[in-house]
């Protein structure tokens, strides 16, 4: 009894000690391992997944809080066969496909007249690669490989974006993220140069 | 004997499931917590802290692996002062003061002529905005704050950026971003749109 008592509770440890579903690789470890993987097993990236990475894109910070990003998740082969033009093997291949996007102007209030006045927006780019920049760390986050392919400012790639998904006027195809599960292993580059720091002056 | 030996194992046991000083925050934790942080206690940011800053931006995505990221690192007093202009206060008071700027043009091979040719790089802001969204997210990381202040494409901004810093000609500030340790208990936005999404076509 004694014996089946001690093997119950260090089964009980062990069982508390396991990495929970909730366990999550670490932040710095995430940033520091993210690559740009370009090819993908055929497993489907799932639904709860997908929402993830369209919850970390929209928590990236955002100018004047006009949050002016929009998202085409694709999944449907003609669609990305249509969007995947000459740069097609890896667009065609993925078993998703997040398109972000930007609205270029945005309204406010005019202060003096009280009237909606459009203005351009000069933070849209940036905004849009930020929110790129955290969907491609919860790929990295969830064991999902993505990369970054630009579209913005390519007037080629931004009118053929533009018209295999029917994007209005005003919106802008800023980059096109192919993701999946890594069919191979793939390693992140060391970038890490000390001579592109300088200290207090240039 | 038994008794000691068992009492042994379950220590080291336990030893081994306590989180280490290497646990880290939860990837996908950071992303939806990180928020901008605009006021700091006057305590510095480590040497060691500013570096995993800067490995976690030089880790970034880049097009065409150019890496045309370029940081100053500012501390001393007199130079944030005259960085910091009119948007003042946050930038006089943090600790640590990153310049994220990027090199605008790069020189690649002639396929034909072998020479060394110079070009506009097409992808310098994006690249620089993703180093600045993998800084901000290292900083959240450590338990520091930041902000992510614009300075391209303003065009008064960059001017005072530059002479403040003596910044050469080919290369442009991009952004200002100050941190510290946070004074106060900051919230993340809630910015999850599911309207923002649009399904295979807009």
């Amino acid at each position: 009894m004694k014996k089946l008592a001690i093997i119950a509770a260090v089964t009980s440890l062990l069982a508390a000690c396991a990495p929970s579903q909730e366990s999550q690789k670490g932040a710095l470890d995430t940033i520091f391992s993210r690559k740009s993987v370009r090819s993908y097993t055929q497993e489907p990236v799932s639904a709860e997944q997908t929402e993830i990475l369209l919850k970390a894109a929209m928590s990236a910070p955002t100018g004047m809080n006009v949050q002016p990003w929009r998202f085409i998740v694709v999944t449907e082969p003609e669609v990305k066969e249509a969007l995947a033009g000459p740069r097609g093997k890896m667009i065609k291949n993925a078993p998703l496909v997040v398109v972000v996007c930007g609205e270029t102007t945005f309204s406010r209030k005019d202060r003096e007249t009280g009237e909606e006045v459009s203005m351009d927006n000069p933070n849209w780019t940036a905004d849009c690669a930020a929110a790129t920049e955290n969907l491609l760390l919860a790929a990295e986050a969830l064991g999902l490989g993505a990369v970054w392919t630009a579209c913005y400012p390519y007037p080629e790639r931004m009118s053929q974006t533009i018209s295999a998904l029917g994007i209005p006027d005003g919106v802008t195809p800023y980059c096109i993220v192919p993701v999946g599960h890594p069919d191979s292993d793939n390693q992140p580059k060391d970038k890490w140069k000390p001579e592109n720091i300088h200290y207090n002056k240039w």
